[in-house]
């Protein structure tokens, strides 16, 4: 608890891709759009819109060119997009190229610190993988766009079991080699625990230097807000969330996903840090994106509010 | 993240008393009797059996007296009673001696860090329910038990808002000066931040010397967990937690109560430190109590099951 009140902590929302992607219906684009508005005015200073991935594999974001032509952002947010390999690239830089102009700042690209969830997620193995991504950033920084490589079962894999942190440094330094300006790790299942966040990011910020070092934690065991606090002591100040606490897997009700944006910002602004984003505003995204799946969601401040201290309840 | 690996934490389990009590309709007293046991088997050191609330009042633990006679657990393990004033006690201690023994093994009384909290709840200033604790302890002390004090919202109050924690730590000091050896601090409305709770009990250890520390943090916002790690790295080595996350006030659904005993239990193992709990254990006893009450409760190892590091996911 170090950190001096007023410091600045970055968010990357990510619920309209990781987000959408994982609800068994497809979300209509009108709404899809209307949300990301809705986010873009709260303050926030990054949001990942969508993901190029095969329409046929992932139905829920195939609407993402029109998604992209459509919404109407603020100066400012940086929008990002996910990107799984080239071929996904194409179809990104395509779009872009029929607006004329460009649609988003970012692109992310990723893969799993494990060789059995990577060929279980994008059927390839990590070297494969790697060679596939080193090309992919390339063209993206040559197309001029910012890179952030994501590194998903960084603290635990559900089919290797433990990871070794060096060799997640080594995939994190390759991608910083590649281009990457940002590398993300992700708890896709929810294995970590503050003690071993702490030592991987204070590790981290040795073993990868130069680049942006994000988290990415799901709430799987409702440990997600714990393991901020552990990286945040590690002086990690960039974290990724999902409004609602979208995302992961949402059968069986109540298997949570990314840690709620709004529980997050509401930690970071009791603890005293700066995110400017406006918490009754994205609140009432998370309430939009709930009303719409007919649902509750597993967002803590949906349910109980933000904290008042004026003294005023009852 | 400093304590060495297999330091101990002891977990006081308050479902029992602080869950049953907030349930809208009263759990049959077999039932209370065969989860108390259940709980009492699975290596926990203390638990909070029932309250000798008055029964019209709450008339969900009507049945302190029954639950008491009823319960056959395994020596070692320290049972308590919530008792709120000295008719409480008489009663508590009139049961002990119909028995012909002693019932449970520590008195657990109470008040709130602000006025106006203490007088919705008990009808008391402040001062007049130090000057009736004193008393309390001072009899319970005498019949040979040990004794905790718990102050209510000492991290904020939703009805005045800031708690300064000089006045905490002034309740804390005359709880201690009757005689109690433990003081809990209850995050009763989950106002409470890890920074707050780092700075906190970091003070407390100084402010209120030569008394057990207890923390005792509800999920309201999702930052339990988050505040249980603060607390820790500021040296706190006890806390209360309730199986299935039960407690509070269980409407709205999802509002939730204090912090899942097995989500904090997962959370110190992972980390590395010892509680004495067989987890599954514990978890089916939150299986059980979920099953009882016909609805999904709030806890996440409920929902996602502990962490399996054999990597046979699948």
């Amino acid at each position: 608890m170090n950190a001096s009140t007023g410091e600045r902590v970055k968010i990357r929302e990510v619920g309209p891709r990781d987000g959408f992607q994982n609800e068994p219906e497809v979300i209509p684009t009108e709404h899809k759009v209307r949300l990301v508005e809705c986010l873009a005015r709260t303050g926030l200073e990054r949001l990942e819109v969508t993901s190029f991935v095969r329409p046929d594999v992932i139905p829920q974001l195939a609407d993402a060119e029109e998604v992209l032509q459509r919404i109407d952002v603020p100066p400012g947010v940086s929008l990002s997009v996910l990107i799984p390999n080239e071929r996904g690239l194409e179809r990104a830089l395509a779009v872009c190229e029929r607006a004329g102009r460009s649609l988003f700042h970012e692109v992310n690209v990723f893969l799993s610190a494990s060789e059995e969830h990577n060929r279980r997620n994008v059927g390839r193995s990590i070297a494969e993988s790697l060679a596939g991504l080193e090309r992919t950033v390339a063209r993206a920084r040559a197309a001029g766009f910012r890179c952030e490589g994501v590194i998903s079962v960084a603290f635990g894999c559900p089919y290797e079991g433990r990871v070794p942190p060096e060799r997640v440094f080594e995939i994190a330094r390759a991608l910083r080699d590649f281009g990457c300006e940002e590398i993300g790790f992700g708890d896709t299942t929810g294995m970590a625990n503050p003690r071993q966040v702490g030592e991987f990011f204070e590790r981290a910020s040795q073993q990868v230097p130069g680049v942006e070092l994000t988290a990415h934690f799901h709430n799987t065991r409702g440990q997600a807000l714990a393991n901020v606090v552990a990286a945040l002591d590690a002086g990690v100040r960039s974290f990724e969330s999902s409004f609602g606490e979208l995302g992961g897997c949402p059968v069986p009700r109540g298997a949570t996903g990314n840690v709620a944006s709004e529980d997050l910002v509401s930690m970071l602004h009791e603890m005293g840090y700066e995110t400017g984003i406006d918490l009754a505003r994205l609140l009432a995204c998370a309430q939009a994106v709930q009303e719409l799946l007919g649902r509750p969601l597993g967002s803590h401040l949906l349910t109980a509010g933000p904290i008042d201290w004026t003294g005023r309840a009852d």
